[in-house]
């Protein structure tokens, strides 16, 4: 046994050192956020290069033999180390096998293939053209199940892929969870078209003015707790959240003049990712613990504000009047029902960044069910397209014209996010499980946020969630906030219930 | 002689390595842009540590040996490069040579003595007190007066401070310039004090739509050919240039509702400068023949953007009747002839960054005297603050109230920065000669200016200047371009001949 006051040195040492390569990674943070918000177009070449060395000297310093070592003694004597601190190298060593088991070589090799995959992509899906891409993921795809074999499975080689983004995620627990999906969702979406009642919802199509929803949506974010002091939001293309540290956060949001509720939705989404990134302890910056555990646990985050607040009675209760005076022209005949049932509305369609609460999950399922396939080889590149387009059929009743709107939508494939999609879906069914729990935890939150009071939620999120990085897995925290591992029945408790008295089953 | 090929092999690796070091530096730069721009106020603390974290690891890429033998092979045998490839050798090797003279012990003392007398600046500003800051600033002289021992001189410690700022600038050669501002620019500012008639100008601090100054700001800069496809504009509380790369170079400005000259001023100013940083070479990136210089030499770009154009009576015959347009309410009863006069007005005053374009050399020769007092050992500190009250009412004839509004107001001195305010004049002399070659060369240019047309002026500055980066010196250029040294006699002409028509004389 090493003597205490080494081991806190040389965890000193190993912070510091973990710190510094966050600094890299934060500033690669701000090119890419620079990027997408402020960038002139001229400079996109010399930001690719700065995004470059930057990247590659934060993975060299991470994979650095000083810092293996040091991590690795820590990890063999924990000694004089709090738990946190424990955990912090637990979790660091465990990153750092993973990382070795990827050479240099292979990571390379994968950068180029990738390349050729967005390329082929843009080039696929402007043609709208499938057969354009296939070559190219092919060819990723032999990558994947190459990177696969060298991180290591069990049962399954999508597990070795799952686990990068979920950690402890397996097809065996996600079959379970998709099952139910399959034989529960798409059964009751189909109840909802033929027998429920649509709400006529075109006012949201009107013309609403620009500023009027760039106040409105900084607002919104005000009233969930988003601090200004640690974060700001922008306008950018695509909405995202980038964290440059605990103190810093960044949301962006886009404002389409007929589109209001695309902006509303936006920005409560990314203000939960963004509540979680500031609610990281600052503390623990560049370490794991400051650091989300999983993005099922993120897409939780943003989706409890976005679904389950965001497009509950109560939140409209607290916040309809407001829309009104702001848009007057477009809601002064409109009531508080008819907002909140034309929000609402479930419709198949084709897009899945489009797609309704409830539709959601049948766009992830289809991704899943290919994904899986396309890995363990039961189905083969060449029928995606067609395998792909009897799904939707299958699973929505929806005809895909042109594979634009159908297999080439999404970028995730193009750039190998194998593993990614299902985080989306996992993402709302904690959402519901957590949210049942805090109404059973907190009395009386329905009623608070019907007055617009989102303190007592934010900070139940925070002291069961974000406090924690990576200190727990996702089941962990599931666990031990729920009492049980993640269970679709809460979402489906909650989106019976809701729709049911919506559409009048 | 070694083989042409090795030679160029062994180029190309010093340019991915300059590149490399540049790709860090950029994105310093861009951190500290956001810094002033968009970030928010809690991520200071995180921030400073990842702008010290690219510093550092920069500082140690500049001055790595295989870096070190890699340039020294190259300077050593040059064969098989072209002229400006082994300008860009011999420029870093000389670069090189000057960073290895500090010690890292030296540099890391040198900071702690800084942030000490930082600190001490801004609390002795407060309280308008310099003693407050005697002793710290006593100590960074010390320091910088073992630089210059470490840097080595050959007749005057002062000019190794200057040649950081300003590559080949002496005691010997100043001496020349500033006699000849105190013998002629001291007398001709009294003469226009006392003799000359003053133009009423109160209409300028009316209320100015911040909106509308805005706008105004951008159109000046688009006139006078500012890339925004690779730049852009924002706010900030001290307007500033920050070049990303060539293809990305961002300019800010203040506005101030009853200052709208302020705002016109600093947008032509940085405008000037960010051409010089749009002009230099995309290939040169992070090579010396991609870098600007000398501050001179950029001061000198902005400086003949903003007084030589921009205060000009053709700028005005351009753009007086938009900005009346724009403006009714407090311009629709004056006259080109009155705002020109109006904005050309000259009096003496205690800041420096308020000066007009006759006292504000005034402000320069009283720094310049002190720092070469300081430097030398003939002022001691303790005086500093006599001396400088006594030299502002020798030279300008007014009486400093306080040490803030006197020896306190800039920054510069606690940061170090001595061999720094020369260059702020040379930047304004280098201007005029340089605008009275470009008189020569392009007979058009004044009716050019009065069209609004200011391209060939932008190209002629690109073609003359920035395109060639560091690969000649100021004085190098100067000569290149006028035939001669830089010369006073420009600038007193310029000053002479305008301030006497405008003041009658």
């Amino acid at each position: 046994m090493k003597p205490t006051k080494n081991s806190q040195e040389q965890y000193q040492k190993y912070v510091l050192a973990m710190q510094k390569i966050q600094d890299l990674n934060s500033a690669t943070a701000l090119l890419h956020w620079d990027a997408e918000v402020n960038a002139p177009t001229k400079g996109a070449a010399r930001r690719a290069s700065q995004i470059a060395t930057l990247t590659a000297t934060a993975h060299e310093w991470t994979t650095a033999k000083e810092l293996d070592e040091l991590i690795h003694a820590l990890y063999e004597s924990k000694n004089g180390l709090s738990e946190n601190e424990a955990a912090n190298i637990t979790l660091s060593w465990e990153h750092l096998q993973k990382a070795k088991k990827l050479s240099t070589d292979f990571v390379t090799q994968f950068s180029t293939i990738k390349s050729a995959a967005s390329n082929a992509w843009v080039k696929a899906r402007k043609a709208k053209d499938f057969g354009l891409f296939a070559n190219e993921l092919e060819a990723l795809i032999e990558q994947l199940k190459q990177k696969a074999r060298l991180i290591g499975y069990e049962a399954h080689p999508y597990d070795a892929l799952l686990d990068e983004y979920e950690k402890g995620m397996t097809v065996a627990k996600l079959d379970v969870l998709f099952e139910d999906i399959q034989q529960q969702l798409v059964a009751f979406a189909k109840q909802l078209r033929t027998k429920g009642k649509a709400t006529e919802n075109t006012f949201l199509d009107k013309d609403y003015d620009e500023d009027e929803q760039w106040k409105l949506g900084l607002f919104l974010l005000e009233q969930m707790g988003y601090d200004f002091e640690a974060g700001r939001q922008d306008k950018s293309v695509h909405p995202f959240t980038m964290s440059l540290s605990a103190t810093d956060v960044r949301v962006t949001t886009r404002i389409l003049r007929d589109k209001p509720l695309e902006m509303i939705s936006s920005c409560i989404h990314e203000g939960g990712h963004g509540l979680y990134e500031q609610g990281l302890k600052d503390e623990y910056y560049g370490l794991p613990m400051g650091m989300a555990t999983s993005l099922g646990i993120h897409e939780s985050q943003s989706r409890i504000w976005e679904n389950n607040v965001g497009l509950s009675h109560e939140y409209w209760q607290a916040n309809f009047l407001r829309l009104q005076q702001q848009f007057p022209a477009q809601l002064q005949d409109i009531t508080l029902e008819r907002f909140y049932k034309a929000i609402n509305q479930v419709k198949p369609n084709l897009i899945r960044i489009q797609a309704d609460e409830i539709h959601y999950h049948l766009h992830i399922l289809i991704r899943y069910q290919l994904e899986k396939g396309l890995i363990e080889g039961s189905i083969a590149v060449k029928d995606l397209d067609t395998v792909w387009n009897k799904l939707y059929q299958d699973y929505m009743g929806i005809t895909v014209p042109d594979s634009a709107q159908g297999v080439l939508q999404d970028i995730h494939w193009s750039e190998a996010l194998f593993g990614y999609f299902p985080t989306y879906s996992l993402g709302s069914l904690y959402a519901a499980q957590f949210f049942a729990q805090a109404e059973k935890d907190l009395p009386n939150l329905k009623q608070e946020i019907a007055q617009g009071n989102l303190t007592t939620l934010r900070i139940w999120l925070n002291e069961n969630i974000h406090q924690y990085g990576q200190k727990y897995t996702s089941e962990e925290l599931c666990k031990r906030i729920t009492g049980e591992g993640l269970n679709f029945e809460y979402f489906m408790k909650y989106v019976k219930e809701k729709y049911g008295a919506i559409y009048e089953l």
